[in-house]
């Protein structure tokens, strides 16, 4: 019988599971080696077969009726003589009862490694592969690593090697190792199928046993079928009828309107925010800016227009901040005027979880859909882009810088920059919060900022996605040349919640996103404090060629915790070698001087000629690939009455970088106690350093996150 | 054969394995069910004692210079009848050679869960149990816990629910569960072993079966003998031939001393540290202070003395701070003068490691051991007690509070005192660093410590100890009455390079630890900025309930993230049941006001009888157990010209907690924006909560961190 008459005849069904002579038969087209097996409808056929494959056999009793075999007592292992196989199969004809149908009868595979591969559809990113460790540990161990379909043979190595029983797959007592292509072709098999046949819900093969000598033979598997609808994870709809060009047209020009229209502008109040009209004004925006409400003649003494239809220009965008159940009326009002862009502020639709929410939210889609609106939120904060003057919340930098954020949330969007630009110094080009994304999503922003010059690297908060395939596939190929930094939130079960109740999106399970980063390599961050962290030592350093830092200050137990740090986050600090030593040891003395890694050494703070000549050391070796200078700024405010840590400043910007053969160069800056002096010298400090172009962290820990992802990041690209 | 006599006849070879059925005899008199097994010299004596058995059996050939029987082919498992038993020993016999000596014949036990078991000594610890995933996975997976021994029931009770793969010893896939009884029998008879027999060097029980029916079966284990000589942790040294009164007594000296005579002064330096006498003077110590130098008649206008002899009395404490290899004179001074207390600041010992060091380090051992001295350091920063106006560094806080603060390293010791008492409010009764524990250790000034009436809380930086099995003694019985928080530094490999480099302190395993938290209670963290914020909480929540919180604020996007950082670090972040959500709708609209968890409620900050009357209803219920007060400033600065942030801060302090029914409060200040009002709102807002004992963090994060600890540890008091 051919499959694929099988699976169509099938597929009217819902959910309905392939029999396992199908499934069987389907997986192996597709490159999964399966047990041979033969069917016996009588006794002497089962001794004949048995007699043909040889024994050890397994006999299974089948039946459409009949899902859990071993539970039920139907299947016989390890049957080694005609006598044994006789018996059985008589064993099983009696337990299968009614349901029974026929034996089949298999060799007995026998291996101590077994694995579990597998197919499932996410809801956000469509067909997923599995792999891991099977057998009873399956479910008892977790051991289980995903990726997202398309699979190519690195991807599936890569996969393979994740796992963290993977030295199973090596030789291991006395077997040989497991055939490794032979898995690669079963994932990569999986990943096709997911791909060709929509109609496959979900593909259980377990187990697949590593025998002895590697061979690698899946012994039972499952196919289930679904309804083969919106479950691909193909774009449920076209965003808005345009092309990818004309997106980016129309959000070029919302970044950088000539003319903004705000429909919902109420006086300025007193107290509290003081609304979106306000806002823009404030930040000094330099075009044409209208105030539209039906009810009054002037706001702050500028002429208000009743609606859109009235002003005297169509607008590059129009700001939406009246009561959720006016923005449909809003919406008619932008249609009836030829008005396309728009930002929606106010909030109270699908967000709420309320069915008064979500019948707006139904409402407001059909309207924008319809009249070809590209609709940024609502429920969301909009833009902020400093080089056009343009800001719809309350405060933020005018400075422009080479990073863009796009976030889910406004809070997000507003606290993230704001702490950024000020604390850290980290300057944006493009910030867009888009909340609910009626119409445009995260990916259309993504595919602006991809060509947009200004962009060095991308910023991301991310709570769910309409369209996981599109962001994946985006960000797989965006991330090669521009850094993609995403804080994914909502991983945990209860973050999960609280995402749906703020955005109503859908937060993917944690083992999908690990596989998204993996795969697309974009740079994982877990909290705002460790994005902005992570962007520092992107702006500073294009390139980085490992993972072994060496660490040059001051102070015995910051060295053992900053050891212990760099182990947890991935980095080396390797132990310098014996030739490296001596040649440091020919200028620093050894007392008060440590050498070894962290070099605890007061000498090369104190004197900068032996400090540049240390640089030159280390980097001119091929053992180490990264600097971190650790300023004790207490100990060294006690040194030249302070003028001490502006000259080490001054040299790091003007000197130390000349000798550092283009690795990348941090510094922390520690400060415990109070003492105002050292307070001062530490902005002069950091001002130095800041205009010097010099990353500057507050703790070890934060530099050497930072520079972990730096490594990461350039590793990935460089595997490439 | 009496299995005392064979191993005392053993004994005085080094390490040495016991023979298979040795081994098997010795455990299975401490509880270990060892599967039966008999001795076949001939065939027919095999099949005889299989029949006896039944079917199947297992044969083994050994012998004595047989290592790796089933590598060597000489284990036949699941022989089913007498033939196969007669053709399996003659195979053995021939497989085995002059090696084999005779065959041993086992019942086959068949069992899918494979566990294994063992003893080992710890360097520091000595002997600890360990269980964990058996079979091929052991390594694989390494999912194995360890205990220090003793173990009681209830230790391993939680030892096996401490394994990842413990639901594997549920009832599972229509097996029984194990036999939990007999594996708590075999792990505290294992720890029974390792206190009892000295000379056991190493128990390797693997694998042990679990078969269908739950029940527990050893078979095979293997115990090596060592030389007995120490490695059972039972101290090396008395540290100082004096009782534990004795010391304490002299510690309480130390840190109030009369009088302090300082080795090693030069006049105040201009520049850099200014040395031991400068330290203490300027902190406004109100004692008697000798500077002695022999090459000075007076030091900043004080009359030196030429040597502790030539002082007019017998001080209560010498610092010695002159070159190291004036120490031993130093030292020989003390004793010729009757000064037995003392802190030596002067590093070049030990913590070098290199042989001038090592060699000065063993000849002031042998001076003050000798002497009967106690001493503090060498290589560390010595005491800082505000009370008594002692301080031998350069600037701390005169201010007393409940934590005491051992730590091996000096750099930590001031460090983190300045940090926690300058940022974080947080003072100290007794901080001492005593660097490379000459004489007095840490368990000394924890021993002290337990007593002082002024220490409510202990913190502790270790690196390594040397006598781990004290200290473990000692924390957890103090760790029931007064909160121990340690962090151990150097559990990563690079770490523990860094420690040796650094006090020449053993750094124990990583598992060890773990073992060590989970069984004494103490509070583990990582990183001096986690156990300040630990300690905030102690200082001010002496009981917590259970780990559920609420949290209240403003901020979708930080919902989200403070649900994931809840998840991560243990606490729960519930669902309000509807009653809940009921009683506070009455009172609270829904507009702008989300009331799931986090409550998202702008109503709440701004109208403080909903505030109390929401605190009240949450507080009254059985549901949760603690509140985290969210406050973004940089919203509330723009309600009542900022004067809200004053207004909120004190309806905390003076109202809010009178509505928490006893339940730990805490507040998170969060300001992103620069905006200097903001920036004073907040400085009001943080006085007020601290003089108000409201503990406030400056991330959720943070705030979570530290609560997760507090419930963690009174989950551990409530269940002794």
């Amino acid at each position: 019988m051919c499959m694929v008459e099988s699976v169509d005849r099938i597929k009217t069904r819902t959910r309905s599971p392939l029999s396992e002579a199908e499934s069987k038969s389907l997986l192996a087209g597709y490159g999964v080696p399966m047990v041979r097996e033969a069917v016996a409808m009588h006794e002497d056929e089962a001794v004949a077969l048995s007699e043909s494959i040889g024994f050890p056999v397994v006999l299974k009793g089948v039946g459409k009726n009949i899902a859990h075999k071993t539970e039920r007592g139907l299947v016989k292992v390890n049957l080694k003589s005609s006598g044994e196989v006789l018996n059985s199969f008589r064993t099983l004809k009696e337990a299968g009862g009614d349901d029974w149908e026929e034996c089949l009868v298999q060799p007995f595979i026998q291996g101590r490694r077994e694995f579990v591969a597998g197919l499932a559809r996410d809801p956000q990113f469509g067909p997923v592969v599995m792999f891991g460790l099977g057998g009873i540990f399956t479910e008892a161990i977790g051991d289980v690593v995903f990726r997202i379909a398309p699979l190519n043979e690195s991807d599936a190595r890569d996969m393979i090697g994740e796992l963290a029983s993977c030295t199973l797959l090596g030789a291991f007592r006395g077997e040989a190792a497991a055939d490794t292509g032979r898995l690669v072709r079963v994932l990569t098999g999986l990943s096709r199928l997911g791909l060709e046949r929509p109609d496959i819900e979900e593909v259980d093969i377990n187990p697949m046993i590593v025998g002895p000598d590697g061979g690698v033979t899946a012994v039972d598997a499952l196919v289930v079928l679904g309804s083969g609808e919106g479950k691909t994870a193909t774009p449920d709809e076209k965003n808005v009828s345009e092309t990818t060009e004309e997106i980016n047209a129309a959000i070029e020009i919302m970044t950088h309107p000539k003319s903004v229209a705000v429909m919902g502008v109420t006086r300025t109040p007193g107290d509290g925010f003081p609304g979106m009209y306000a806002c823009i004004r404030n930040f000094g925006y330099p075009g044409r800016l209208y105030p539209v409400n039906p009810k009054a003649d002037e706001i702050d003494g500028v002429k208000a227009y009743p609606d859109l239809v009235s002003l005297p220009e169509q607008v590059d965008l129009v700001v939406i901040s009246v009561p959720a159940p006016l923005v449909p009326d809003a919406l008619r009002d932008c249609i009836a005027s030829g008005n396309k862009n728009i930002h929606i502020f106010t909030s109270g639709f699908k967000e709420t979880g309320e069915e008064a929410g979500l019948k707006l939210h139904a409402e407001i889609e059909k309207i924008a859909r319809e009249g070809g609106l590209r609709v940024v939120g609502p429920n969301c904060m909009g833009f902020y882009v400093p080089a056009s003057r343009m800001l719809t919340w309350t405060e933020a930098s005018t400075e422009s810088g080479p990073v863009s954020f796009i976030s889910q949330s406004g809070g997000n969007a507003q606290d993230f920059t704001s702490y950024a630009s000020s604390r850290l110094g980290i300057h944006f080009s493009k910030v867009i919060s888009y909340g609910n994304a009626l119409t445009l999503d995260s990916t259309d922003f993504l595919e602006y900022l991809a060509r947009d010059d200004e962009t060095r690297i991308i910023a991301m908060y991310l709570e769910g996605v309409k369209d996981g395939r599109k962001l994946f596939d985006l960000i797989s190929g965006i991330n090669l040349k521009k850094p993609v930094i995403v804080m994914k939130g909502g991983l945990s079960e209860s973050g999960a919640r609280a995402v749906a109740s703020h955005t109503g999106s859908m937060a993917g399970a944690e083992k999908i996103w690990r596989a998204f980063f993996r795969q697309t390599g974009a740079v994982r961050v877990d909290s705002l404090e460790e994005m902005a962290e992570v962007a520092k030592a992107f702006i500073h350093f294009r390139k980085c060629g490992g993972r072994r830092a060496v660490i040059l200050g001051t102070g015995g137990g910051v060295g053992v915790a900053a050891a212990d740090s760099c182990a947890k986050a991935g980095l080396e600090l390797p132990v310098l070698p014996p030739d490296l030593l001596e040649q440091l040891r020919e200028f620093i003395p050894p007392a008060g001087n440590m050498i070894t890694n962290p070099i605890d050494a007061h000498l090369v703070l104190l004197d900068h000629k032996v400090f540049a000549h240390t640089l030159d050391i280390l980097s001119g070796t091929p053992y180490l690939d990264m600097f971190i200078i650790s300023l004790h700024l207490d100990w060294l405010r006690s040194r030249e009455q302070g003028t001490l840590i502006e000259k080490i400043g001054r040299f790091i910007v003007d000197e130390a970088r000349r000798h550092t053969n283009g690795k990348p160069l941090v510094v922390v800056v520690r400060q415990y106690q109070p003492n105002p002096q050292t307070k001062e010298c530490r902005s002069g400090l950091e001002e130095i350093l800041l205009k010097g172009g010099v990353p500057a962290y507050e703790s070890l820990q934060k530099a050497v996150f930072a520079l972990s992802k730096l490594a990461a990041y350039h590793a990935f690209i460089a595997a490439r």
